[in-house]
């Protein structure tokens, strides 16, 4: 394939993301139908679905970006900056999520199609990262990476809920009893 | 008011909760319609809503006994008990509480409903159980209880999510990275 024209696909797919992400957000993930995608997106549905599947392949894609940016948040700013980032997270974006894993849950065929598609790579490359601050001993090496990265995953999707639900947490008290927790013995 | 109304009223609310609880996890919010209801609780819509205003009003004493049970099991069974019985809670009833949570941030008339029946005692209380905690020197007081409570929320949404979307913690493994973070040093 020519340079222009992957490129072009790029740019186009970019594109696609960038305008799904404010519809998703803006109308939650039922309510953004096909004329509100084409509307946010600047594209016909004849060009948007020669490039995605349909609408969950569309989510699909954007929840596997945020899933990279946090990777690489954990690789260059840590788990502070991890947890800091999805507490200023916009809101209407964690309720896009909520609402995907509450039709997940409820909807099997969804739910199954979802599983196909999950990207797991990324979440085993988390462990990874954990592992390598235990050798350095930056993290207690007591508690497998397993947890450590679940006890993460939970404050993660707290912090989600908190946005959503409008509670407010003094982000770096609560990171000081984060490290009070994971840190490696001083 | 004699006792016996009193304690049939009481009955009659429990035979309520009961079924309506049921219903919930079993239909999720919008899906238990007024016949479902109905039916999982045993008494004519007439009859329930002699009790209950609405389905809004059985959902919020709903929260409101599960809150004052989080609460006794604070009191009881300390953060690790707590934890671990929203590590166990049935995932269906947790669906319940996220589509809530959903509907909350997308439907104002909703959520100024639920605001304004929102009961704030308990969560009162959970902060001066923590002060308590704290002056005994169980829990470090280098952070105040406001983030203590914070983050023991944030840990339980956590695990509200997990169970919905079937993630896994090793809940002891979970509790020791807790009790670093917010026990007193020794």
């Amino acid at each position: 394939m020519p340079k222009v024209s992957e490129e072009h696909l790029a740019a186009r797919r970019a594109q696609i993301l960038d305008g799904a992400r404010s519809a998703f957000a803006r109308h939650g993930y039922d309510g953004a139908t096909v004329a509100k995608l084409e509307e946010a997106i600047g594209l016909s549905r004849g060009a948007i679905f020669n490039y995605y599947d349909d609408k969950l392949a569309i989510f699909q894609a954007l929840a596997a970006e945020d899933s990279r940016r946090w990777l690489a948040d954990f690789d260059e700013i840590g788990i502070d900056g991890l947890l800091r980032r999805l507490a200023e997270q916009d809101p209407a974006w964690s309720r896009v999520y909520i609402e995907v894993v509450r039709r997940v849950a409820t909807d099997p065929e969804f739910a199954k199609r979802m599983a196909e598609r999950e990207p797991e790579p990324e979440q085993r490359a988390a462990g990874e990262h954990i592992a390598e601050l235990q050798a350095e001993g930056v993290l207690r090496d007591d508690v497998d990476r397993k947890s450590i990265a679940a006890f993460v995953n939970l404050l993660a999707y707290g912090l989600m809920m908190f946005g959503v639900v409008d509670e407010r947490a003094d982000i770096g008290e609560v990171l000081k009893l984060v490290h009070g927790g994971i840190d490696a013995p001083k």
